[in-house]
Order: structure tokens, then C-alpha cells, then sequence
């Protein structure tokens, strides 16, 4: 049966190369949906539950709308207003409607689109800008274009399904007053909305491609693989404050295409905003497929897009949920929509891997297109495979030459670790190179905050970003990184952090039980040069643990501050801390302002061990330390007048150095904690100290202490890091031999 | 099939009924599992799947601990510690494998209770008592009598399944050097320990009942049921405060039993307590039942034990956790397995209730006795049905005279308000009389704080009660009630609060539409009379609404705090307020030390509202102000040197008042928040706002805008509550009558 849906998905693809081609009108539907997808559909009703639930679904929904009846009010309202949510409702509900005309060929739905669109021919022609002023590029029907392109991406869609349906009047009154104005006023009347480098254009080009391609518009096509002349300001910025200029990066969706993302499908904003660009990217990709196969656009960058999901599909930790790199909301997950689509057409439009089907049930549901249908036939005829998630390595920039991000997986437990040594990820970066967060099953470890922002929430700053995404998550400190001298990374500065990148050293993340990644930053703070380096390893009991090493040299005597931002109540400490009676922040400015000093820890010896529990189970950081090290435990929560950023507890090593130091410390989750059987399963974990036995210009050695009494020694050379250099190095009068740029030494 | 049960249920009972009488040995087993019972155990294996689930779990994990081996080490540490876990795990696996040994017939069982009984006969002879001296009745195996009692009463069950299995010398040596002596300690030399009315001596008395009846003597059985004589110093307290003296109430099993179970068998200490005296009561109930059922101990005050547990199982939340009242570790639910026994038990003792098989399936695993075999047999043959809970008032004292507790239910929604007028609960109770906490489906909305203590975690204190379960946890501000001039309700001392309950005034919980419950205390505050009424009613659109009425009456001008202890992110004022640049703790002492003021709302109107985000749902409070009123946002934490509290907020409404004065509130959770994707629903909720619209020393009516612009009003009677009376009144030239205390109008 395999081979059946083999010859489908080709027999598809062949369908489609016989499309008309560029210049003539297409048959609709033509984009994602195509009129032989439509014939393979309606043949297969009743025999793919995920299909046939997904479509009841849709229907439900649908008739619901159709039963309270169209509205199309005057723009108004910030996202989460009704204004807002209503036009976004109406084009996902029209788009779903239109879709149901052609699966069910029944007309009342083919009405319902044909009249919503009219009523917005109808208010198109009469709207000025939106009365929301805050956005760099207003829109008419949304406070920002990108919501119009939203809504014109799928419209164009809505409008392609209905589209014999329609008179030719009604046609022709809908292009007119329409569907060309709203194209040329996303694109020619906001060129820096249109013409960047942008998950912004990305959708805006998209959209206006859409369009172009339902209408046989070459112009619109064109306009939109490759953007349009126009002069841009050099210095404008967005909301964001990102750059405007792309810099000679191009314009238009192919340059979109190529830009951002790199040859491994890392999409440098990061995994919250590739799922958002991912619509309008394989949208667009797979009309031109369907419709202009020989512009070869899905095939762009070696078929950049399928690796793209899976990408986004490794950067979710063990629950499905994205990890929250750069500016991006947590909780987003693999079940979203856009992962929907993209799955769906991964598989038909690639290789058909049967592990995508086992997302796809994860998922509950599938697009109502050929590519749902091929999904859930090979699901219902038993195809699926479990798709495991490894280790993974994504590099970052259009060549890959911008480091990257490493996903550190024990394959056995949920323990997960995310290093990022990328480049800044465009305006929604965030200042936080090398920086690592941890995950166990699930759960977080050590946390990346994430975003400021209630998305759609308009009691909260209009749903958008509050000034505390700057002030605090974007800033060094909150992130479980390296602070010199108390400020962020490249100064804060945008334009210097874009223009630089950390760089992976070497890494091995073959061997299971033993993995490593390590990665230099010499950009971030002039004249520091930072090597990290994060590995995954074994306990003598078996348990994974995640040991982190991070050197740092700087031309003269700085102040280090490492966070570790835990989450959960303290349980032990070998130190003792001191509760401060008033509480004061930790700084000012760079994030320092937004910290609570709740406590400090003095005379701390040479290995910090903190323990915290956390939804039933402990963690502890062990970490090695000097003894004018500080420990620092503070609290998010200052200088924050409308509560906008959660009271999340920190860990900092404050630490004053004249020449280089190492920051060696583990990670470990471990035993729990049942509040029903009120059993305490071990708490001490399995690290009893941990060492900096050596620390050169060449190597540094770290020493783990284990509870056992049993000793780990970890070697990483800083000079020599090619694979097969020999090294030799004494140690505590012992003589250590091996190949590579490390040396890991399970038991001494 | 059903009356199979019956039969089955009743001729268990006749076999029991046939035991041997006092006076002379009993057969073996006599316990809670009988000789009877093993035979209808034996001859339905394999046809209950829940029962054999249990077994086959059962034997899993003795056959591991067999494995391992008998450890019966030198005592040494406070709970979390080795040797404490250890013993306390040698009781549970000795009763375990004593049970297998009968069912399953298997001499290995056998033999590994013999081995480790002997063990603990060699060991405890030469025991002083144990090296930590914290508690205020040490133990000998454990750092207090307690945990030596629950050995004793695990011990006892062992011992009594291997009985026929063993030598007559091993007996004898058993009961002379192990067992006699033990339940001497317990008893004869700890009376402040054993001839309490605490939970201490409800495992006490039982443990040396038990073991008393394992032996047929008839000595230990009467200090069980009686106590013995001996004199208390009348001021001497526990390690919790308590008074040691019983005060007349009596002493022994029966006067355990008789005094904190009131007659709808709510027990005073609260449910958390209540679920770990449950498993004692009963099976010392059980085992006379069934070895001397002519002393009729399981029928004692109208068989209050099968009631209290029907008052447990209404004392937990949609998910099935316990409300934290009094001292209480939050997450305890009813699938511990001293809930196990006593559902079990519930239904083979008591009525064979079907809807006790429904959480018996629930908790998935039975007893593995004939009450076990019962409900799995039951559940196996269909006869399970729903436990609905409802609304319920269950009266404290033992006479049901000293107030109680109310929780009313929306059925439809999983809305739950708690409502506490109830005695102080011995010395697990706090000073938070006519307090209230909210619960949406299981999410705290307004929390209880619960204890401070992390059980069995040794790290913490030993596992112990920590010093903020005094300073903190137990005082009035750390509950949803008004605190009197920055005070603890009877200057927080115990005893004044143990001669005192609330009173309940009336209630109506009938109608699920409108449902309300009013309570008085006149104690708490020399000078001042509050009155509270809690009702739980529709919106408009149908949606559950908590109102809570609390109006106070003060001989002299007070300033009063009602903190409303939310959970999560603000998201909606409509109030400004002002953060604090350094945070200085909210007062002295009273608990309020322990809390950081992080904000002030000022100007605050006549009806504030409080949005925030928790979990995915919206909560808002609405409370009608005065002007002069002050709105605190606090944090726990201040005057925490270990970081032993939580670091939850509050909001506070603060008020000087020279006379009477009303805090009127409306809470509700609404709608949710998705964050994949990313969509808000019902952000403001119903509520518009709130208004005293009159209060006098007979009448207050609360007037409720709804957003829609409806109105609704309460009238609430305060000295003519009758069911009968006949009420007129005039509020804002309109006239209203009506019958009985309270008058709710839906729509005005």
C-alpha cells in the first residue's frame, strides 16, 4: 500500500506540472488546493478518519459562523479587539468555508464567501489608515500591514475556491475594488513593510503572490518573487527597532526565501517566528508548484523549506512546545496550524517520511488539501513511524556560516539543552550569545524568559510588545549567559550584534552517553574572548547530567555575573546566604534594574551546590567557585509599573577576576517529589562537587566530585581543535594522551 | 449480579460475626483481611482485574525489596533520612508481603516477614530512645512516638498474616521482646502522647489495639479503647502548640473517635489530617468488627466512619486534591492509600454505595482484602456509578455544635468556594475563621496557603514543620479573611481560638442556580461582630459568580485588611497604582512581616477591579471601595531567611473605618487564553461592578452592574434569619418583600 500513496503523491505532482504556465489563467482551484487534489479528495471521503475529522471539524466551525452571520465592521481596535479579532476570524473562517465549497460542493458555502468578500468590496474602497498610529507600517483593516497580509494570503485562497462560483461580475467588481488596491497598498504604498528581509515581507510577498497567481497577474507575481524599486530610508527602523534596509540582502519572497534561513532550515529569528513565516512561505511555494511549476520556487535553496520543518519539529523539546530562542511566547507548540501545513506538505511535497505521520496524529488534524488527504491515508493504512527527536546541530546565516543553535537530547530521558551560538535573529533577537537553557521533560530547568508580551491580549499594551521585552528579555542578564561588567552584549546595540556571530569550535553528538558542543563568542564585550562549552553526559549512576565549562579572557580586570535562571522553591544550599531586610535592585540598567536583591551568599568555598524543587522534581546546579565568588538570588519583578514580567527567582555567580577564569558547572534533574504517597526520592542528586583542575591558554580541565566518591575528568583544548590532533597533558602528576579537541574521562 | 454482592458483602459479615469473643485468641488473619475473606480472595482471583492489578503491584514491589534484602539499621534521622524512610518503608512491605503471603500462599513471603520481625526483636531491646530530640514524644525507632505507632499498627497486620506460619518460640519471642515492650513505650511511657484527643493518639490507640487483638489481650485491647490512667501536666503543649490535656473530653479509641468527628463526620483538624487518621480509625474499627464485633466499635457515633468518609471525599476538589485547610500539604488527594482502605471499606461495611466504586476505579487500585475484592468484583460486573459531588455543609464539633464548613459547587462548571466557620481544629488549626478560598477546576483562584513544611524532605528542616508555619501560614492575613487592626484573630493565641467557633447563621444550597451560605463570629476581635455570606449565582450569561458580603461591626474606629490571595499575572486594573522603588515589608508581626508591599492603588473609586492570568483562565475581582481605601499588592518572602515560603502574591483592600462596613466582592474565572493560538476569550469577564447599596444594623443589599447593563441584588437579614420571617425594605424608592434571610433578585 505504501506504493499507492507513492504513486499518488507523484501522480499529484504530475497532475500539477500540468498547470498552465506563466501568463495564462490557472484553473481553480489552483494554490494549495488544486482541482485534482479536489477529484483525489472527494474519492477517498470515508476512508482517512484524520481527514474526515478534520473536515467535520472545519464544518463545524463553519456552520457555526454561518449561522451568526457575516460582519465586516470598521477597523478599530489593537489585536484582541474586536475589530481586530473579527477581521482575523472572517478570513480564516472564509478561507475554511471556500475550502468546504469544493470538498462538499455545497453552494451555501460557496455563498457565504461570495458574500463576505463583497461586503469587503464594499468597505475597502472607504477606509483610511487604521486609527492605531503606533505601528511603522499601518494598515487599513489591522493597526499593522502584516494582519493585512494575513488576511489577503487567505483570501486569496477563500477566493480561488469560489472562484468558478462566482459571476464574472462579481469577479471582476472584486478585483477591481479589492483585491488589486489591498495588493498594491501592502506592496507599493509600504515599501518598508514590503521590501525587507522580514517575516513581515515574507508574509507581505506572499500574499500579493497569492493573489497575483488566482488572478493570472504576472505583474503581481513578479512584484512578489522579487519586491519592487524603491528608495528606503537607510536609518528607518521598525517597532522593534529593527533595521528597514535589507543591506543588499534583496527584496521580494525569494530573497526572503534565501536570507533568513540557512541551508540546515534554521530560520534565524528563531522556532517561535519560523512557525509564523512558515504559512505564507510554503503557501506561496506550493501555489507556484501547483501552478507555476517550471519557476521551480518550492525547490529554492535545495528545497529549503521541507528541512525548515524539520527544523522546527527538532526545535520543540520532549512535550512538542518551541523553545523559546529570541523573542517568542512559550507554549507555542507543534500542534499550532501552521505546523499542520507544514507537516502535511512536507510529507507530500517531499519524501513522504512515515515518522511525519506519527506528528500528524499528534497533531489531530490535517489540512484540508492533497497533502491532509496523503497524510491521512498513509496514517489510517498504518504507514506511520515514531519520530525521534537526536541531537541536532542547526547552523545559522544564509550559508550556514553564522554559528547555530545545538539541541543536546539525552535519548533516554526527557533532558534536554539548548545552546545558542548564532547570529542576532534580525529585530527579534535578543542579546544572549551563548547562552544555554535546560529542559526535562518537559519541563524548564534553567529558562529562557522568553517574550514581554501578551500576544492578542489588547488589555495588555494593545496585545503587543510591552517596553519590558527590550528592558529585560532582551538583555544579557536575563538570559543564562556571561555578563561583563554588568552590561549587555555589543552594548545593547542592534546594528553591532547583527553584524556578528559566535562561532561552534567543535562538537560530537554521536555517542549517547556522552555529547559535546563547544562554541566562542569574541565579539560580544571588546576585549573578552568567551569559549563555552556544554556537554551531556553520564552519572555513575547512569543519569544524565549536563556539565557546562565557560572561559572567559579579557584584556584587563572585569566583573563576571552568570545566571542561572532556575524556576521553583530552594531546598538546599551547602552556603549560607544572607536575606536582605529592604529589598534593593541589582543594578542599573541592562536588565539589572528589573532584579530584586533577595539574598546573598558569602564565603562560599570552592563548589556551590544549590538545590530547588520544581512540579515534583529536584534540581541542582553544582558549581565550582572562588571564594570571593558571590552568590546572588534575586527576583524579576523591579522597576516594572504595570506587572508585566513574571516574578521568576534567579541564581547569579558574581565573580571579580584580573585575569581569565572558568565557570564549571552541572546541571542535573533528578529523584522528585509524590504530595500524594509524600515520598522525597533523591534529593542530594548525584554530584557532590565540581573542579577546575586546570585552566591554560590551551586547555582546561574540569574534575566532577561524584556522591559515590567516584571522579569524571573532562579535558577541552581552546588552540587545537581539529579532530585529528594528538594532545598530551599533565594533570595532578598524572599524564593524559588522546586525539581531538576533548578528553572525557568517565571514571578516573 | 448485584445482590450477588449483597450476599457476598452480608456473608462476610456473618463470618465475621462468628468470630471468637473477647477473651479468647482470634483466628488468623483477624484483622482487616480474615481467614473468610482469604478464602472468597482466593476463589475470585483472576476475576476482578482491578483487585489483580493491585496484587500483581503488590508483589512487584515486595519482590523487589526481597531482592534487596532486609535493612533493619540503628536509628539516626528525622524523616527524609535514611533510616527513617527505611523503617517506615520495612512496615509498609512487611504488611504487603504478609498479605501475599496469605493470598497467594507463597512461604517466601512468609519467611521474609519472619526474618525481618526477628530482626526487629534483636534490634529494639537494645534501642534507647531515638537520637533526635525535637519532639515532645520520641520515639525509639523513629524521632517520635508517632511513627513508632504507625509501625506498630503496619507491624501488627504483618504479624497477624504470618501468625499461623510461624513457631510457637518465634511467637513467643516476638510478643516478649518486640511487641509487648513496643506498645508499652508507646502507651505506658508516653501518656502525653497516647491519652491525648489528637490524631497522635488516634494512631497510638489504635497500633496497641491492633496488636492487642493479634494476641488476644485483653489488657492492651481496654488501653486501646479507654486509655489509662495517668497524670498531665495541664499547660504542657506539643511541638505544634497543642495542649496536651484532653480537658475532659476523655481519652482512648473511642473518645478519639468520639470528640473531633462531628455527626456529619467532617474531622476538626481538616481533611489533610483527617486522610492520615482515617487509615488507623478504620482499621482499628475493621479489626474489632471483625474479632469482637459485640463491642460494636465500628458502629460508634452512627457509624461516623463510613460518613467521614463520604465528608472526605466532599472535601476535595474537581481533581479529586483535598482543600488545604488548616495545616495541610496541598497536591494530598484521594488517591492516597489510606483513601484506598477507607473507600474500600465505605463500601463493604456501609452500604455498598455503587458510586464509591466509581472512585475506587478513580484511585485504581483496591485493598487486598475482602473490602478490596468487594469493590473489584463490583466494578467488574458494571454496577459502578458516578460520584456526583454537590454542595455540601458539613457541621464541626461532636455534636455538630461549633460551626463547620461549607462548599458550595456550581455543577455545571468546576467552580468550588470553600467557606470556613468552624471550630479552631486543634493544634493543626489556623486563625482564619470565616475565611474562604475559590477553586476553578481544579486551579486555586483564591488559595489557601496551606502549611509550611515540606514532608519528609529532609533537607528542609528535617521534613518538619518550619518556624513560618507559625509566623506565617497560620495567621489571619495568610487567609481570605478580614484581619482587625493589622491583628491575628484572638492575638493568635490557641487557646482562646480552642474555646471558639463561628457560628452559621443560615443557608440555602438547594437550587443550583443561587446558592448561599451566611456565618457569624463574634470572638475573634474583641469589640468587633462580622458577618459573612457567600454566595455562589448565575451571571446574565449563565456564567458562575462567587459573591462574598462580609460586613463588620466594631465598637470603636478600626482599620481593616481583606486579602484576596490570587495566583498569577495582573493583567487589568481599573485602578492606577504606584510601585515601590525599595521594597519594605507590608507590618510587624502577624505574618504581615513576611510580606514585601510591591505596590499601592490609590484614588481607587467606588468598585475596583482586578483582572489576572493563571494557567490559561482569566479571574477577576470586583469589590465595591470607598475612596479612602487603599489597595495593596504584596509578595510573600520578606523575613524568610531559608526561603522556606512560597513567593505568591496578594491583594489587599485596606480601610479605616470609624462604624460599620461593608466588603462587598464579586470573584470570577472566565474565559482562557491559548498559547497556540494565541487566542483570548472573555478577557473582562461579566462584571461590571459592585455597590453597597444599603447597610444597616437588619439589612445589607448588594447591588451587582453586569457588563451587559443588567443588575442583580442580594438583600442579606441579619437578626431575623428565620426560614419564615416575611421582610420589607425600600432601596432606592422601589420596595421589596419577601420571605426568609436573604432576597436575590437576578434581574432588577
Amino acid at each position: 500500500m505504501r506504493d499507492l500513496f507513492k504513486r499518488l503523491a507523484s501522480w499529484l505532482l504530475v497532475a500539477a506540472s500540468l498547470s498552465p504556465l506563466a501568463g495564462f489563467a490557472i484553473e481553480h482551484p489552483g494554490l494549495l488546493l488544486t482541482r485534482d487534489g479536489v477529484e483525489s479528495i472527494r474519492a477517498n471521503l470515508g476512508k482517512a478518519p484524520l481527514f474526515d475529522d478534520s473536515l467535520r471539524s472545519a464544518r463545524e466551525d463553519v456552520d457555526q459562523e454561518i449561522a451568526l452571520g457575516i460582519d465586516v465592521p470598521v477597523p478599530q481596535d489593537f489585536s484582541g479587539g474586536y475589530t481586530h479579532e473579527r477581521h482575523k476570524r472572517n478570513f480564516f473562517v472564509a478561507q475554511k468555508a471556500a475550502l468546504l465549497y469544493q470538498i462538499l460542493d455545497e453552494p451555501r458555502y460557496g455563498n457565504y464567501v461570495r458574500d463576505m468578500l463583497l461586503e469587503y468590496a464594499a468597505l475597502y474602497p472607504t477606509l483610511p489608515l487604521h486609527p492605531k498610529e503606533r505601528s511603522y507600517a499601518r494598515g487599513r483593516l489591522f493597526w499593522q500591514c502584516l494582519n493585512d497580509a494575513n488576511w489577503l494570503l487567505y483570501m486569496a485562497q477563500a477566493y480561488d475556491a469560489v472562484y468558478e462560483f462566482l459571476s464574472v461580475e462579481d469577479r471582476e467588481l472584486l478585483e477591481r475594488d479589492l483585491f488589486r488596491p489591498f495588493a498594491d497598498f501592502i506592496s507599493l504604498d509600504n515599501p518598508q513593510f514590503y521590501n525587507r528581509v522580514h517575516n513581515h515581507s515574507a508574509w507581505g510577498s506572499a500574499a500579493v503572490g497569492m493573489i497575483g497567481v488566482v488572478m493570472g497577474d504576472e505583474v503581481l507575481i513578479d512584484r512578489a518573487l522579487y519586491g519592487f524599486e524603491a528608495s528606503v530610508d537607510v536609518n528607518a527602523r521598525d517597532n522593534d527597532g529593527g533595521l528597514i534596509s535589507t543591506d543588499g540582502q534583496g527584496r521580494g519572497f525569494l530573497a526572503n526565501l534565501d536570507a533568513p534561513f540557512s541551508p540546515d532550515g534554521y530560520y534565524t529569528e528563531g522556532p517561535y517566528y519560523q512557525r509564523y513565516a512558515m504559512y505564507p512561505f510554503l503557501a506561496f511555494s506550493i501555489a507556484m508548484e501547483n501552478a507555476y511549476p517550471d519557476k521551480l520556487v518550492l525547490q529554492q535553496k535545495d528545497t529549503v523549506l521541507v528541512k525548515a520543518t524539520y527544523a522546527l519539529l527538532n526545535l520543540a523539546d520532549s512535550q512538542g512546545e518551541f523553545f523559546p530562542i529570541n523573542d517568542a511566547q512559550k507554549g507555542m507548540s507543534i500542534i499550532n496550524s501552521s505546523l499542520v501545513t507544514a507537516v502535511d506538505a512536507a510529507y507530500l511535497y517531499g519524501e513522504q517520511d512515515p515518522a511525519l505521520l506519527s506528528v500528524a496524529s499528534e497533531q489531530g488534524q490535517v489540512a484540508l488539501d492533497q497533502s491532509g488527504m496523503a497524510v491521512a491515508l498513509a496514517i489510517e493504512e498504518g504507514h506511520a513511524k515514531p519520530f525521534l527527536k537526536r541531537s541536532v546541530i542547526l547552523r545559522d546565516g544564509p550559508r550556514g556560516e553564522q554559528g547555530g543553535i545545538a539541541v543536546l537530547r539525552d535519548p533516554d530521558a526527557g533532558l534536554e539543552t539548548v545552546f545558542k551560538f548564532s547570529a542576532h535573529g534580525l529585530s527579534h533577537g535578543h542579546f544572549d550569545k551563548l547562552a544555554i537553557a535546560v529542559h526535562d521533560a518537559g519541563r524548564e530547568v534553567l529558562q529562557d524568559y522568553g517574550l514581554v508580551r501578551f500576544v492578542n491580549i489588547e488589555q495588555k499594551g494593545g496585545g503587543n510588545y510591552l517596553p519590558e521585552n527590550k528592558s529585560w528579555a532582551k538583555q544579557t542578564v536575563a538570559a543564562n549567559t556571561l555578563v561583563v561588567d554588568g552590561q549587555t552584549q555589543f552594548g545593547g546595540e542592534y546594528d553591532a550584534s547583527s553584524r556578528n556571530h559566535s562561532d561552534l569550535l567543535f562538537s560530537d553528538i554521536g555517542d549517547d552517553s556522552f555529547q559535546i558542543v563547544s562554541a566562542r563568542e569574541e565579539n560580544a564585550y571588546a576585549g573578552s574572548v568567551m569559549q563555552r562549552t556544554v556537554a551531556m553526559l553520564r552519572s555513575p549512576q547512569e543519569n544524565p547530567v549536563v556539565l557546562d565549562v565557560l572561559r572567559v579572557t579579557s584584556d584587563s580586570p572585569r566583573t563576571y555575573d552568570l545566571p542561572f535562571h532556575y524556576l521553583g522553591q530552594v531546598i538546599h544550599t551547602n552556603f549560607s546566604f544572607t536575606q536582605d531586610n529592604e529589598l534593593r535592585v541589582l543594578g542599573d540598567g541592562h536588565g539589572y534594574e528589573h532584579l530584586w536583591r533577595e539574598a546573598v551568599g558569602e564565603d562560599i568555598g570552592t563548589s556551590a551546590t544549590f538545590t530547588w524543587l520544581d512540579v515534583g522534581r529536584f534540581n541542582t546546579i553544582t558549581t565550582a567557585t572562588q571564594n570571593d565568588d558571590r552568590l546572588f538570588l534575586a527576583r524579576l519583578g523591579a522597576n516594572d509599573p504595570d506587572f508585566n514580567l513574571r516574578r521568576d527567582p534567579t541564581l547569579i555567580v558574581h565573580r571579580e577576576s584580573d585575569g581569565p577564569t572558568v565557570f564549571a558547572s552541572t546541571i542535573q534533574s533528578h529523584g522528585g517529589y509524590d504530595p500524594v504517597s509524600e515520598s522525597a526520592v533523591d534529593v542530594p542528586g548525584d554530584v557532590d562537587r565540581v573542579e577546575v583542575l586546570l585552566s591554560t591558554q590551551a586547555y582546561e580541565a574540569v574534575g566532577i566530585h561524584w556522591h559515590g566518591g567516584e571522579r569524571s575528568l573532562l579535558i577541552v583544548a581552546h588552540r587545537e581543535v581539529s579532530a585529528g590532533q594528538n594532545h598530551k597533558l599533565g594533570i595532578g602528576g598524572r599524564e593524559y594522551h588522546w586525539t581531538g579537541p576533548f578528553h572525557w574521562v568517565p571514571l578516573l
